[in-house]
């Protein structure tokens, strides 16, 4: 049975597998200062246009988003977020066991409003409460988001704007981020995102790595001791070359940004096919996670071909789902769907 | 160059690398609920004879020590450990920054001592401030040490006894467990191992695998929604397949502890060698870790030809040094070694 | 000029004062343990017709709310809490900072819903994600609410059965206890409150002491070794003489249920007066708080006069303010009011 | 009964019980921002000779330096204390509850050895693994120490020198402050000790008040938000007014050290008097807590008479007593304490 339950269905990319096997007796020095992890932060920095760049490899979504959050927030402040970012529903409260409060705005559709951001910091910074509640300590976005929705160029420069004029860092999530970047719909490049946040981190456990997460800090402005404060995580990896040789991989001959493009195609051509089918759209997303409402008698018969995620109850006899696209999605999975749909 | 500088200096098994391979293109559910991790398990109770275990994959060391211990302890309570333990010294205060003290008694060659800990644990528990002050809540050791020593079937029996008499669990720190159950000096079995304590790991990224630590509550005594709390944490991997499918290869044909006794039959050919060359050394140790006294002056010298890790200082002339060998360690090495000595 | 702006504007009740001039020189032990907090314990016991309780008295709000709900949650659970409850919103991320997350549900005029509150529980445990979530681990009501308004029998009744179905236990944060059961409106005792809910406080700074909140848990009940929690929290003083005898002041003849009524009785006398006035109520609150509308051009002439609470912004022309009767308002304050409103 | 089990055991000093009636019905703003504590804030800079240092009121010390620790500490250290500190023994895990390790150096009769301190921090500092390590963030001294003893101004300036050298904070816990600084063996003024340290304490639980202790930041060098701090750390009280008025109260015509010296006088006499009963000293202690050793056999007599605290074994035969006077202690207890000695 094939799957669009989630792009992190797969295993690794090949090539990754390949410079594993090719280097797996070479003896190298643990905890992520081995020459592979040297040279994929290179990469990295040069990808993004950011010769500064401090760059770090941690393990996991969860993990990454509660040790930068940590890492950067004073011991008063909270982190601001849509209220369906992922940090503050589904990492089991990840970020308050670091003692830092997640304090929600409204998301459409995923998405923050620059607007009600805006006037959501002013309120809190001139609350008569202000020294008894929790500090606005930064802005947290995911990219894409939790429902595949993108920024455009103009409405990231608003929320970094709007941050900095509150003297918040921006971070963005990118568990995703090569989904994001290789959307028709994205006005946005890398070295522009780099540019315009604090610090993001670029996926590869959903884009291609068995694991990894590579988080940049743009403008050499990692908090102090970052290395350090990971361990005290536990999102140090020991034997770090895993991370660098994938990232190094990734990042050689423009593979992250390919087969973030062939996720894309084939997330446009699941949509086009849905479209063809008559299909309900749940969200109008331009990126490799598409949602469309089905009839709830159909979906234990579907169920039986094709594994999906069931998303939101939309009515007492209607269901959204979502099918994602990967790096390792074949065209054949479309086709199988279409059959079953 | 070689190195003997520790034992997580190159990748996993190429049996591994091989499953990983194979079974790289096939699609299954994320977060440890595939059905890799499912057969991994149910090799390792067989392993361990403990029907009734439950099993869990994290990924390091480090996390693995502070996620058990914070879920076993109330927020009143400390843990036992030897001075030299790895959790109160080499990782970053982890355990403390989930809210937790290192109650700390003297360690001996890494080993504490069952009389010590009854005196401590009696006077803690006497004293008239006791409630003022941190109660123990788990007695830590690691097996084999950070010293490479181990405690012998008695000894544990003693340090259980005496730990479950204050109705403390016995938590072993398994991050070398291979070694130490291969040691020629090992009188006790993994099954009597599991047996004796109440939660253990079985170290991956040490012996044999990219990541990954096996923790194992013999009798389904698992805290309560242990799962939910490594989300918390950042210690489950979305990708759980890289961790089950690595743990069902370490499992199957015995490849863990053979592999294992190939790393101490290196590190037996290592201390013969090294005695040979009259090295005094620094401990007597029965597992793969050697640790000898050298000259300083000949400490550069080596390091042109042969990594190794600088243990401590000994006098104003002499440093002890440590050789790790490791499931990788190839005959030759030691060769080459004995020509630089 | 007189002051309405809060209900902890004066010092402690005269009774309390001669106690501790009285007692002043006594020598008692620390911590808790004299026997003025003994006495008090008992007579605590006794007004709540709950001879099995376990009493403690902690120093403030702030800290009674963290230290009692770190105490009563696991780990990975959160407290659930009307979005406008203390502890989500005036208290600095206290609750956070103990590593749980507040849980919001709607709040109507401070109050939160039964069948809100079933539904969110309801969703929340059936969540195929559920084991990525926070789990619900505690309903926390105030009572009165922030908002002066109380819950009847009925309700709370509703609310205990369906915490009680989810096994979860209910928190009620008694900061102003006395004024919502002295109300005309409060259908309710003590000892009805004891029995409904599995820990409650009842608050001492607002009702009469320097400081004070006596912490109930109805049916010996308390978290194991809570006294060591409170110490670990910083909770605990030195001179516990100094909340024993405020308490066991206030539980002798009665005082406590007399000065909230005297409280009750200035709050209702002043609520008239606000409708002769022709103020418009933006809350009908039956407690100490009433909550009026005032035009914005009268706020800066009265304010020259009267002191008092701005609470919301109402439109562009008007805002809601909050004058707070206590045990210790003269009726000749509410006359002085009237002049100048 | 008499009692020198602490200098805890009495309530508040008449003086500041007459301001307490005085100004009760005084209607005050809370936390903390009242004229009185304005008052006192003011007071206490200049008896420190500190014109620009800011001044905060905490309830009691176990509070404070949990809250004062954390505030100052970065996420990735931990506090450098004598074995004996009170921080580490004695507050149930205050310090760890917030996240940070105490670093433990040998105590001498309560004290730190400067030398001893340095080679301290410098190994920390140069430790190969220093990354994967607690760093060592703030160094912690109380003033008098645990054990009665004092620091004289030449070991207070190396113990700075040597703190500043690693561009540490030094942190002084004065819960007795007064009697330290009354102590004939004490030839250092507070502004001394203030221009010397970070960060200190003026203890009033034990020196004259129900509770507080005034934490004093000498060079407007108070971390940022630390009101907020406090809050967040259920520190902060309602009615500030409590402790504004008798540390004002403490501060004014000199009474602070007035009431210190009566403590110290006493403590001299009762030192003298033991002497004199032929008593051996367990320490040779300058402050008001003295310590003798008793034979066991005369343990329970004396207790029917005179109440004092069990410090410490010394043999089988042998045990360590403390006897502690302080601004309460009348002349005839000591008179009392030598009939039955």
């Amino acid at each position: 049975m094939i799957s669009f339950t989630c792009d992190y269905s797969e295993g690794a990319h090949p090539k990754i597998l390949e410079r594993l096997m090719a280097t797996n007796l070479e003896q190298l020095p643990g905890y992520g200062v081995d020459h592979y992890c040297e040279s994929a932060k290179a990469k990295i920095r040069a990808a993004c246009e950011a010769p500064e760049a401090e760059v770090f490899f941690l393990v996991g979504g969860t993990q990454t988003n509660s040790t930068v959050i940590a890492a950067m927030l004073q011991d008063y402040e909270g982190v601001v977020s849509a209220e369906t970012g992922h940090i503050g529903v589904h990492e089991a409260g990840a970020v308050e066991y670091t003692g830092h409060k997640v304090l929600t705005i409204p998301g459409h559709q995923g998405k923050i409003d620059p607007t009600e951001l805006r006037e959501y910091l002013e309120a809190a910074t001139t609350d008569p409460n202000y020294e008894h509640m929790v500090f606005p300590g930064m802005v947290y976005i995911s990219f894409p988001t939790e429902y595949g929705t993108i920024y455009t160029k103009q409405e990231l420069e608003e929320i970094a704007g709007i941050a900095h004029s509150y003297k918040l860092p921006l971070f963005i999530d990118g568990a995703r981020l090569g989904y994001g970047l290789a959307s028709p719909a994205c006005d946005l490049t890398l070295p522009e995102l780099a540019r315009l946040c604090d610090v993001f981190y670029i996926g590869g456990t959903k884009v291609g790595c068995f694991c990894g997460e590579a988080v940049v800090f743009p403008r050499a402005n990692a908090p102090r001791h970052f290395y350090t404060i990971t361990k005290q995580h536990g999102a140090m990896m020991a034997k770090g070359r895993l991370l660098g040789i994938q990232f190094d991989t990734l990042f050689t001959d423009d593979l992250y940004f390919q087969i973030s493009r062939h996720a894309i195609d084939m997330a446009m051509r699941l949509k086009a096919m849905l479209k063809e089918k008559g299909c309900t759209f749940f969200i109008d997303s331009p990126t490799n996670q598409q949602f469309v409402v089905l009839e709830n008698k159909k979906l234990k018969p579907l169920a039986e071909h094709v594994a999906y995620d069931l998303w939101d109850r939309v009515d007492p006899d209607h269901t959204a789902v979502r099918f994602a696209t990967s790096w390792a999605t074949p065209l054949e999975h479309i086709e199988e769907l279409r059959r079953w749909l």
